[in-house]
């Protein structure tokens, strides 16, 4: 274990599945934190989630627990219960930290915990606040973007496809065991957090103005396609059939952008026809339309290579559309510090990212374990089980995991 | 100041406009730090983007500063950036913790203001980790996300509306913070923390295992519209003309899904003849298009209420897709504990969100403050500047914000 880590010295117990609590372990994970995933033997329920490597292996969940360890339980038989509830309040300054999305398992309640460990801290993710269920998926569909997500004229929702909803979520209950963990660190107390996912949504889309907006215009937004509500971005098609994300969202960029396109005279002209200012957010995107279609000829004449060559130097923003092969293939993971080549289990070599804060202290990516494989360290090292106790264990299919071998076996 | 709330005692100093700084510091605010935003005078670049108030004033940044106080200094006049480095590395247990997405000011630097204050904490948002420009949008579109959402056999990519890696961004940046603070509490230490906006992006594509699979299989998914990657789960039209998604992400799920729309004989009979089984997720997903051909006649022969009343009770997750305006008018909003009224300067009355972490000790959602509007407070309270101090650096045009009024003025 690395001394300096941010959060060494910290155990986190992450009894979950799918997203959003396994990536929130994750990011702790990546910062120096020592987070066992606790599974039912056999494993979870997003054990064979999409992506599947070739092998069969679930790429989804490799992913998600890089760098954690795993035990598995059998969660039917109250010994399993039993020894799942002490790892839970194992003792240890660092320890007692519990991150869950259990649905109606008492035993994994704060009050009967708290019991035993009062300076517990337990962090439930719930559907939603009154405990209904909820995914990704339906927390969207329930916030008013896939409505106004997608090309002009479209009918019908958009769905995202990444889960952003998810990642939020993960992402504040990192935040939520760190808040909870320095409380703890002052004052000694332990705390009851829960996070419900409609809530990080209608948290999200209220921060952003969206709820606001709906509030006090009592009007939606429309579908306007590629284009950035109040300021000027579109994708324009380029000669050789690629497409590129081109951004103005300041009047220096506005300008900029003008000049290199040698539209500067023909957009001074039209702001005084028009009795605009193209330096004003609100005036470039009322006139978005006009103004792409003065652009899009620079686009379509000049490949990839040639808007990156003539852009390169002013303060427009830009990036080539590129698809995930693209980035796998073009060197792009390759030459990213972020990521690091690792042997995943079940799966191969691979490149896979650490985390995005660079801090001192912190690892790169470490595999995800296989399931179950570190059921008898953590028994031993955090319970104080011998091996023997271990071996029993197993053999009564109370805990799964690779049994560890007899003295002299 | 609530002495038990989670982040009692913390001073963040943000020096940022846009999403992922302010959103990041929102998010601390909201757990009790005292977050002070400093803007130049005038305002940031953020400060009228829309959306818009019926006032003019900018939905956007009320939104995503509730709760912090504002000071504005005038930062081209080099006494100003003197009281900037003064306020960064003010004394305190809590101080000296600075976010910031600057480019290219020298004085804003980790390495001057740690020579100050060696225990700063010091988290520098970036484009890329190179110090490249990028924006949500750029980054979208070079992650592969957009060639894949949206409709089959639609044409070029589809941004998302929400700016889910500005979002992430600065949740990771909270994270990002808080772990330092832990460490700098146990070994008195700072950090110096740097986060690019385009290493959140590849680092959450590939924590879900989509950079793992490119590498892999070599392929990228295809746009499959609103169907769910490895799964069942697409968006149906009821009888009254709306939409609704539903979700069946495991084999209870699909087996109640089955049971209540009186498929359950049809789905069995159709595994016998394809050779599948449909309580398989990778099958479910290789015969969606059938599946959900057969679904949509039970959705489309009955209304929203319909539906919702046939399918509680069962485990089968669903939603009605809104619209904002939905939200705002259909009570969900009023009846969220989530949401309290506030009074907004600028705007007048809304309701708005608290944090979704309910845990003891956080506040609901406190306003926005007018731009400056602490200026005098926290150049007296952090600085210990007097009152006719701070008077002399306002009539100098040094510090924006009102003028506090001279004794007996």
């Amino acid at each position: 274990m690395n001394v300096t880590a941010p959060l060494d010295g910290l155990t986190v117990l992450e009894i979950a599945s799918f997203v959003a609590a396994p990536l929130g372990g994750l990011t702790l994970a990546q910062l120096g934190a020592d987070v066992i995933r606790i599974d039912p033997v056999g494993g979870g329920a997003d054990l064979g989630r999409w992506p599947l490597a070739p092998s069969g292996t679930s790429l989804f969940w490799t992913s998600l627990n890089k760098g954690k360890r795993s035990v598995t339980l059998n969660f039917r038989h109250a010994q399993g219960r039993r020894l799942l509830g002490d790892l839970l309040t194992a003792s240890g300054p660092g320890g007692g930290i519990v991150v869950t999305n259990a649905v109606g398992q008492e035993w994994l309640a704060y009050s009967g915990l708290a019991r035993i460990r009062p300076d517990l801290i337990h962090l439930h993710i719930q559907g939603h606040r009154d405990g209904r269920a909820a995914v990704d998926y339906t927390v969207n569909a329930a916030t008013g973007f896939p409505l106004i997500t997608g090309p002009k004229g479209l009918e019908g929702p958009v769905n995202h496809v990444l889960p952003a909803w998810d990642v939020a979520c993960g992402l504040y209950a990192a935040v939520g065991l760190l808040a909870a963990e320095r409380h703890r660190a002052r004052t000694g107390a332990g705390s009851a957090i829960t996070l419900a996912l409609a809530d990080v949504a209608l948290a999200v889309a209220g921060h952003l103005g969206f709820l606001a907006e709906a509030q006090l215009t009592g009007t939606d937004r429309p579908r306007i396609g590629n284009h950035l509500y109040g300021g000027l971005a579109r994708d324009f098609a380029t000669a050789d059939g690629e497409r590129v994300m081109v951004v103005a969202l300041t009047r220096r960029h506005f300008v900029d952008l003008a000049a290199v396109t040698g539209l500067a005279d023909t957009f001074t002209e039209l702001e005084r026809l028009l009795g605009a200012d193209f330096g004003e957010d609100g005036d470039r995107y009322r006139y978005r339309e006009v103004i792409c279609a003065l652009l899009e000829p620079w686009f379509a004449d000049r490949t990839v290579a040639e808007v990156g060559r003539d852009l390169t130097g002013t303060s427009v923003l830009w990036s080539r559309y590129r698809r995930f092969t693209d980035l796998a293939t073009d060197g792009t993971l390759a030459a990213s510090p972020l990521l690091r080549e690792i042997i995943q289990p079940g799966v191969g070599s691979l490149l896979a990212p650490g985390s995005p804060l660079v801090m001192y202290g912190t690892t790169g990516p470490r595999p995800a374990p296989a399931l179950g494989a570190d059921t008898a360290g953590v028994l031993t090292g955090l319970l104080g089980l011998s091996a023997a106790e271990v071996r029993a264990l197993a053999e009564r299919g109370i805990i799964g995991g690779p049994v560890p071998v007899p003295p002299g076996g």
